[in-house]
């Protein structure tokens, strides 16, 4: 029987028409947030703290905490990094708490906290979200941070990657076209992700501020079974992925 | 010399994200309001006066006018007719003014207001539109109706397909994601553009209610030159396309 649905959400100015307080949402931020984030679990990272605005993120600066903050892809001079995934290394993140604030990707994991379950989703994580989406059943909705509320490209191939996976288990079902648009765009691309990727606006911002050496790592699959979910404001790791 | 951009905007919800006063704004509605609009124009209606409430639409039946009003795809009972593109007969319309209130349409043309110039934008006049932009060589920008602010196939489906024809012109550009992935979903669909359709939300709210009729007629291309217009708060013509 068919009874847990797909949704994706291109914008985090869409997410009140696709809320679902019974779903699991997996935000991502392929380029680079939700990378990034699971990069340093990766690496061991112990908690991450994610934040809206600059000035918390600089008020958790000045008690001590380890701060990474950017807009715009810049780091901000008062944080200790931005958000490349390779900036989270295992000497400066193990055993940590990281304050992390980002352009798209802090406001969304906020939005999508009325959900059942927040997860953090990139490609090196996507099999173990996939079979913890579907050993859940529950409906799943993708929420791609976008870029400054826009559509990208970027979010919307993971989501159409993840879906595609989720919709093995045939208790799933899809009615929502913008599942079956980035189902349909994954499909094309995936033959040569490296080469379409060329093309995504976010590949030339990240180019133009040298910080493009990331995309190919960005988009490897399952390098790790580790899944950020949010427990109250802080991000930690599912119990049964560590 | 690359000097006018395409943007494609995929809800209502996003277009403060994309305004740009200097774009014309093609409002699309595939499935059915723009379809309808263009249909109307080529059965000799005079003026379109489109209205965001029902209670406006009611208020200007009591006024005499024809009005045509429908939500969901249910015609309300005070109305002469739904939203159809085959109730906009010659018999009927010819040399009428008419009163239009839709679901997603009206608002998205409320909206697009800011915009240079606001154009109707459907299969039945693609060519002549994507010809008077190039002819204006002014900025793009498509605002798709979508389905109550989500996301819908139909509308990007055509955004990319006019947007596909705009750039044969070398001064425009596009480094919009939202255009690229359009244009990409439309060369997908278009191999075989009614198999395609067949998974569409909307193609299924039309079939749950015997709206479905329309759909071949509404993927016709080029039956007419006609370009409907906003003037002031009105619909007509443009004037080179009579």
């Amino acid at each position: 029987m068919k009874e847990a649905k797909i949704e994706v959400c291109f914008s985090p100015a869409l997410f009140s028409f696709y809320e679902n307080h019974e779903a699991i949402v997996v935000v991502t931020d392929i380029l680079r947030a939700s990378s990034a984030i699971v990069t340093a679990f990766m690496n061991g990272v112990d908690r991450i703290i994610p934040v809206g605005t600059l000035e918390e993120a600089r008020a958790f600066k000045e008690k001590g905490y380890m701060v990474a903050a950017e807009r715009d892809g810049i780091v901000r001079d008062f944080a200790d990094f931005g958000n490349s995934p390779y900036n989270f290394t295992r000497e400066r993140v193990k055993g940590k708490e990281i304050v992390y604030s980002t352009t798209n990707g802090t406001n969304a994991i906020h939005l999508a906290s009325t959900g059942k379950q927040v997860l953090i989703g990139a490609y090196l994580n996507l099999s173990a979200l996939a079979e913890h989406i579907k050993m859940e059943g529950r409906d799943l909705l993708v929420l791609c941070a976008g870029w400054k509320n826009k559509f990208n490209l970027e979010d919307t191939l993971f989501a159409g990657a993840l879906a595609k996976k989720v919709l093995e288990d045939e208790r799933y079902y899809t009615i929502c076209d913008a599942t079956l648009g980035a189902m349909d765009l994954y499909e094309a691309a995936s033959v040569d992700m490296m080469g379409y990727i060329e093309k995504v606006a976010q590949r030339h911002r990240l180019k133009k501020n040298n910080l493009d050496d990331v995309i190919g790592y960005c988009h490897e699959e399952d390098l790790t079974a580790l899944i950020p979910v949010l427990e109250g404001d802080t991000l930690v790791t599912l119990p049964n992925s560590k």
